[in-house]
C-alpha cells in the first residue's frame, strides 16, 4: 500500500493569552506522536492566562549563511577580508539584487589558516530563509570570488552557519528569531494549575535544567524539553523541523520573586520559522498559520514575528508544565500512563 | 476547518543496498516538508549500491534516564553511591520487576557538591524506551530514596539523561543505538553519479564538516545536514523526532584510499528509533516498518537494531549527496531551484 | 643578563582547616603574579575555618591516555575491540609490566569509521601520571598491534586522552582526582568574614557561575576563577600547570540551608597533581610539598591525593571570597587597587 | 624554610625566524618542569627557519569584561539595551575617562530572561588588561545604573566576559589578540628535521587535532599541546598564565601543497598578553621582554602586540615539532627518556 502523506496526530491546544509583543489569544495546533505533550502544554496555557499571559519579546531576526573560500595565506586573507569589510555597500547590492526581501544585516568573517569563512546574515521577512540566504550567499561568493580571483572556492556553506547542527556560533551571533516568553505566576495559581510551589520549581530548575545540563556537557542550553514542542509546531505549521536541533538551545531562567510569586521565562535564541515557503501551501498548514493570525500579508516579515512568538509561548507553557510535574515524586509517569492508555491509533 | 492529523508528503526512495550486519536491499519512506531530501538520499543510494553497498555495524545500544537525588553531604553521597554500586544485583531485579523488556545495562554515579545523578541505561528492546527507562528509573528511585532514607527526592529526569538536548554524555556514554555506515566508492563510479572527485569530496569534508564544525562551536558533530535525514525517517517511521537533537551528532569521515576510491563512513552514536510504542499503530507506520522488513516479532530488538542501521544508511546517502553537491560552484542552489519548482503544496 | 629560573612570588597561606578525607590544617604555599589571590584565599580559609572547617571527598583518580589505529572497516575495527575487552587480564599485564606503579583501571575503545581510539584509565601512584600513562600507551598499542597485526599505528595520542585541552571526556570520564570540597557557612560568620549574606551570594552564584558560563558556551565549568587558585598551587608544588587547562572545568554548587547558614561546594573532576616527577626535586617544591604533609611515602598514592585534596580547598576558598566581593558593587576593583599598591616588583 | 619565589627552570630557545607583521630572528625564554619542552620547541624552530620562518599574521585585539544588571522584565531589558546602544558615544567617553589607555571597541548586550549582560571589548593598549577592563566596567555599570535606576546590581563580572574558562563567546567574540602562525616547509626539511614527511603529519594531524578533538567533546579546540608553549611563555614573561585556559583554544591547520611541501598553521584566537602590569617589573620579566625587543615604549600597544605574535610562533614550533614525533611509533616516548634524565632536579 501506498502511503503520500505521513499523518501525524495534531491537536489544537489553547486558548494561549499573550501579551507584550502580541497581544491576543490565540489556538495553537500541535502535531506529535507524543499524545501527552498536549494537556502538558495545555495546563501551561491555563496557568498563564489566570495570572494574566505569557509576555513577548522579539530581540533579533536574522538567517545567515557561511561560504568559505581560501586564499594563499593568512596575510591575504586579512587583506581581503578587510577589503571586503571597506566595500559592504556593494555587498549588500549583491545580496539585495538576489530577492525582493533579502536585506543584508551583517557580515562576519573568520580566518583559520588561509581558509576565509563569511558569514552573512540576511532579513528574510516572511520566509526561515533556507534557500533566500543561500542565493544569496551565491552570489556573495561569486562576486568575491570574480573580485579577488586569487581566492578560490571552497564550499557555499561552511558549516559555520550553522544549519541544523550544535553549534555555539547561532546561540551567540544569532540565526532565527531570538525571543524571550515570560510569566509572573502567584503562588495562590502555582498551587491550584502546577500542583507545586515557587520555590521547588526554582530549585528543581537549578538542579536539572542548570546544573545537570551543565554535568551533561550541554552547550547552551538550560531547559527541561523545549524541543518536544518546538517539533509539534513545527510539523504543524509546515516548519522544517530539522532546525529543533538549535532550536532546542532554550534557557529557561526561574526566581522567585519577593511577594511569593513565580517568575518563569524561556530564552530562545534560534527560532527559525517562516510563513512562507517549502510546506506553507498544504491546506492544512494554511489554515493552522490563519488560525493563529499568522497568514503572511503585505508588511513582509511581521507574520513570521508572531509565529516565532506564538511558538516560545507554547514552549514556556510545556516547560511549566514538565518542571511541574518533576517536582511531584511519580506525577511524570503517572500522567504518562493516564494519558497514553488513550491515545490515538 | 478542523485537521485531525499533519500530513507531511512522503516518497519512498531506493533501492539501498545494505551490507555487513543487514544484508538486503531496502525501500525507504522519507517524510519531509524539502522534498529535494528526495533525490538527494536517492543518488547515495544509487552510487553507493554500484559500488557493492552500506556497509552497516551496530556497535552498542540502550536507553538511558537520569534522577536525581540529595544527600547531606558529599561524604554521604560517596558512602550512598558504593553502597548502590555494591548492590547492584538488586538495582537489576528491581529493573527488571518494572517491564517483561527492561534490562538494567549499566548505573553510572555523578557527584556535584551533595546532589547525586545516577544516570541508568536498560536495554529496551523494540521500543526506543522513553517511558521503559522512566518507569525504570522512577521504580529504582523509589527503591533508592526507601534504602537510603537519608536521601530526599530531588527529580525523576536530571538531565544527565540527557533527553532531546545537545550534550557530551550522550555521544560518550551512548544512548539510543549506536550504528556506523560506510562504503567504499570507486572514482569513477564518484565521477558519474556524484559529478565530482573522491579527492574533492575529502578536502570539501575536511573544510567544512571538521574545521568549519570546530570553528561553529560545534560539539562531538561533523557532518553537513545529518538532522534532515533523521527528521524525514524518524516522521515516516512515527518515532519521536525531537530525538534528531542528540541524532545530529553524527560524525562523517572520508579519505582517499591507495587506489584512488573513496572511503566515507558516518558514525552515529545516539540514534533512538522503536519499532513499538507510541505513534507505531498508525496504519503508514505499520506499513512502512513492514516494507523495510522492520516489523517487530519475538525476538525482541532485532526489528529496532535493522531500522537503526538502515536509518543509518539513509544518512549516509544523504551526507554523500550533499557534500558531493558543495564541491561543485553553484550545484546546490541550483538543484533546489529545479526540484522546488514541481514540489507539492 | 642569563637567568635559569623564572621567579615567581610565593607566599604562605593560611591555615586551611580541613575536615572530611584529611583531617588537619594546613599552611598552603601559592605562587602568582596576581598577588591579591593572597589575601583572597586567605579570607576563604577564615570563614571556612571559623565554621568548623573545608570537607574534602575525593571520588576517584586515574591518569588516560589514547592511543589510535586503524582498521580494514568498522566490521573489523568492532571485532578487534571486542577481542581486547575479551583479553583485558592480558592488556593488565601488559600495563603492569611497564612500571612498579602503573595499574590498567580501565580501558574504553571508540570507534569512528574505522578508526579506533583506546583510552586507558591507570592509577599512577604519587605521581601525576603523564609518562607514566604514555609508556603504558606505547607498550599497549605495541601489543595490540602485534596481536592484530592487521591494524595500522595511527597515533600513540589521539586527543580522546585528553591533555591540557579543554572537552567533555574527560569531567565526564575522569581524568586525574575527582575532589569535591565543602563547607557550611552560618550567616553570621558570612557577614562578618565575607561582608554578604547567603542569600545574595546564592543569588550571585546562580546568575554569574551557572546562567552567565551558560550563555558563554563554557562546558562542563561553573565557577568564577578555579584556574586562578589552580594555577598559583600548581606552580608552587612542582606541576605541570598545563593541566590548569581541564582542571578549570570545575562546579560550584551553593545553596541557602533551611537554617539560613550557606553551603557552598566546589566539584573538581579533574585536578592532576602528583608528588613525585619532573619538578618535584626542586628544594622550593620539597620543602613546600613537605609543609603541607605531603612528602611521598612508601604507600604509593596517599600523599598525591593529599595534595589534591588540599588543592581542592585551596579553591573553594578562593571562590568563596571572590563571589562574596562581587555581591558588593565597587569592592572588586577596590581591593585590586588597595593591594596591588604594595605588590612586589 | 621560607622560600618567597616559586623558581620555575628557564632556557631560552632560537633564534625563530619570523616574517610577516614582524621581521625578525629573535630567541624566546620559556619557562617549565617540562623540560623536553625546550628541544621540541627548538626543532619547531630550527625547520621553520630553514623554509624562510613563521609567517605571522594579527587579526584583532582586545580585552572583554562582561557586567550583569536586573530589568524588570524583557520588555524593559529590550528598550534598556536599545537605549544604551544609541548612547553609545558617551559610554565610549565613560570609559575613556578611566584609564589614559581604556578606549571601547564594542559593547555587545545580551538578555535571558529579564538579565542583561553587557560584554564590553576595550583596547588595553600594552596591558593585558585585566583590571583595565574591569575599571572600564565598574565606571561603566555605574553610569548605567545611574541613568537606568529601574535596573539593580547583578555582578560586576558575569561570565560572559569570559576569563579563564572555558566557553565558546571568546573564540567567536575575541579576547585578548587574534594571531595566526603558519609556515611552509619543502618535503626534504620535513624530512631532515622532523623526520617524518607531510603527508604522515597531515594524516596524523586530522585523526589526532581534528577527528579525535572532536570525540572528546573539545570546544573550538583542534590542536596537540599549546597550552604547554603558551604556559612556559607566559611563565617567562610575566603574563597571568591562568589565561592559557581560553589561550588553549588553538585551531592547528595542516596540508600538503601541490608541490608536496606542507602547510602548517595556527590559529590562536585568544592570546591574552601584555608588556605592562603584574609582573612585568621583575628583573628576569623585564630582561626577557628585552630580549625580544618586547620593552613598552610610548606607541602604546605595539610591543604587546610583538609578544603576542611571538608568543603563536612558539605554539607552532611545538605543535610541529610534537605533531612530527607522534608519526613515528616510540618516538614520543624514547625522547621523553632521553631528555629527562639529565633534567634539572
Amino acid at each position: 500500500m501506498t502511503h503520500n502523506f505521513a499523518s501525524i496526530p495534531m491537536q489544537t491546544i489553547g486558548p494561549l493569552r499573550l501579551i507584550g509583543d502580541v497581544e491576543d489569544e490565540v489556538m495553537v495546533p500541535l502535531a506529535t506522536y507524543e499524545t501527552p505533550l498536549w494537556p502538558s502544554v495545555n495546563r501551561g496555557a491555563r496557568v498563564s492566562a489566570a495570572a494574566g499571559g505569557i509576555r513577548l519579546t522579539l530581540l533579533n531576526e536574522q538567517m545567515t549563511r557561511s561560504f568559505a573560500v581560501q586564499a594563499d595565506d593568512a596575510q591575504a586573507a586579512r587583506r581581503i577580508c578587510q577589503s571586503i569589510e571597506a566595500r559592504l555597500t556593494e555587498a549588500s547590492e549583491v545580496v539585495a539584487a538576489t530577492s525582493r526581501f533579502a536585506r543584508l544585516k551583517s557580515l562576519d568573517t573568520r580566518i583559520v589558516g588561509r581558509l576565509i569563512y563569511l558569514r552573512l546574515a540576511i532579513n528574510s521577512g516572511d520566509a526561515s530563509g533556507h534557500n533566500m540566504v543561500t542565493q544569496s550567499a551565491e552570489h556573495l561568493q561569486n562576486w568575491v570570488l570574480t573580485q579577488w580571483p586569487e581566492l578560490s572556492y571552497v564550499t557555499i556553506s561552511g558549516n559555520y552557519c550553522t544549519d541544523k547542527k550544535v553549534s555555539a556560533v547561532n546561540s551567540i551571533e544569532g540565526r532565527g528569531k531570538s525571543v524571550i516568553a515570560e510569566c509572573t505566576l502567584p503562588a495562590k495559581l502555582v498551587a491550584r494549575y502546577l500542583k507545586t510551589t515557587p520555590q521547588r520549581l526554582v530549585d528543581l530548575h537549578i538542579r536539572k535544567n542548570l546544573i545537570g545540563s551543565i554535568l551533561a556537557g550541554s552547550l547552551m542550553s538550560a531547559n527541561a524539553h523545549a524541543a518536544n514542542m518546538l517539533l509539534a509546531f513545527y510539523l504543524a505549521t509546515g516548519q522544517d523541523a530539522a532546525n529543533i536541533v538549535e532550536g532546542s538551545q532554550a534557557i529557561d531562567h526561574a526566581e522567585v520573586l519577593e511577594d511569593g510569586s513565580l517568575y518563569f521565562s524561556v530564552s530562545l535564541p534560534n527560532l527559525i520559522v517562516g510563513t512562507v515557503g517549502n510546506g506553507k501551501g498544504l491546506d492544512f498548514v494554511t489554515d493552522n498559520l490563519a488560525l493563529m493570525g499568522c497568514t503572511p500579508n503585505k508588511d513582509a516579515g511581521s507574520s513570521a514575528r508572531r509565529l516565532a512568538m506564538i511558538c516560545a509561548a507554547v514552549v514556556l507553557c510545556g516547560e511549566l508544565s514538565l518542571l511541574a510535574a518533576q517536582t511531584n515524586p511519580g506525577e511524570l509517569m503517572q500522567s504518562h500512563r493516564k494519558l497514553e492508555r488513550h491515545q490515538p491509533a
